[in-house]
């Protein structure tokens, strides 16, 4: 397994690690703003999607598309956002970030400036207390089935 | 097929396009601080990825990646950004961005608010300059020959 001495995602300390396999792993974002934001970074170091063969991208990618399936059954976000950058640490990872018309860059990207809306960030802090039991359902769904987890019966 | 009238990709009047199939077309983005920015956008009105069925999400990511493995013989960048955003247009398409360190947002994400060091921009518009040669030879083979042409020698 290739290994980078320097690289925060070989060694993972930051990382609050919900699922694994051997190949790729699922971890919590716990940025304040964005409730249900996870990334999914692959274990071997290497850059790009195109460092990678055609059926470890299959995994990867499936895993991606089967998180994005779980936030939307458990969150009901507004939109899906997805991104593999790796500009600050080029280590494959991907960025899966429940996105709502209420949140604080919305309709921006998460890398835009925030917006400093007193009565907006108010709205928002209520609909992420809302929203908080069903973050730690996803996370307890993940943890205990991963990415293939059935799609679970969420109530009204 | 579906069709939504208020969006800008059902109607795709500023779209540059390169190539499509009766699934996608691939598109220049004459962004000007990023040479060889494309992007793949899916011919149907659909908002997440998990709005199309696996075998579509394969012929799609499929052609992202090899249009990323041209990117990346060609133009040679530090590093490619892919993302799925689709806040403003929710009509599914990806960003594919080169990125060079000298790039006016390196190493943020492009969204992030551009840096403003003349030295900087006066370094990168040479380096644009020089690059322009190789943007222009992606958009032809990729107009020639859709996202799975043969890597061209690419030179010294």
């Amino acid at each position: 397994m290739s290994f980078s001495p320097d690289c925060p995602l070989c060694i993972p300390d930051h990382d609050i690690l919900l699922w694994q396999d051997d190949r790729l792993r699922v971890v919590r974002v716990d940025d304040p703003p964005y409730p249900g934001y996870l990334r999914v970074v692959w274990q071997r170091h290497v850059a790009e999607m195109t460092d990678i063969d055609a059926l470890d991208r299959l995994h990867l990618m499936r895993a991606v598309f089967q998180i994005e399936r779980l936030q939307r059954a458990i969150l009901r976000p507004d939109k899906i956002n997805l991104a593999s950058l790796g500009n600050q640490v080029p280590h494959l990872h991907w960025h899966l970030i429940p996105r709502w018309r209420g949140d604080p860059c919305f309709p921006d990207a998460i890398w835009a400036p925030l917006r400093h809306d007193p009565a907006r960030a108010g709205a928002w802090a209520d609909a992420r207390a809302a929203l908080a039991p069903r973050v730690e359902r996803l996370h307890r769904i993940l943890a205990a089935h991963g990415p293939a987890a059935d799609i679970p019966d969420t109530g009204a």
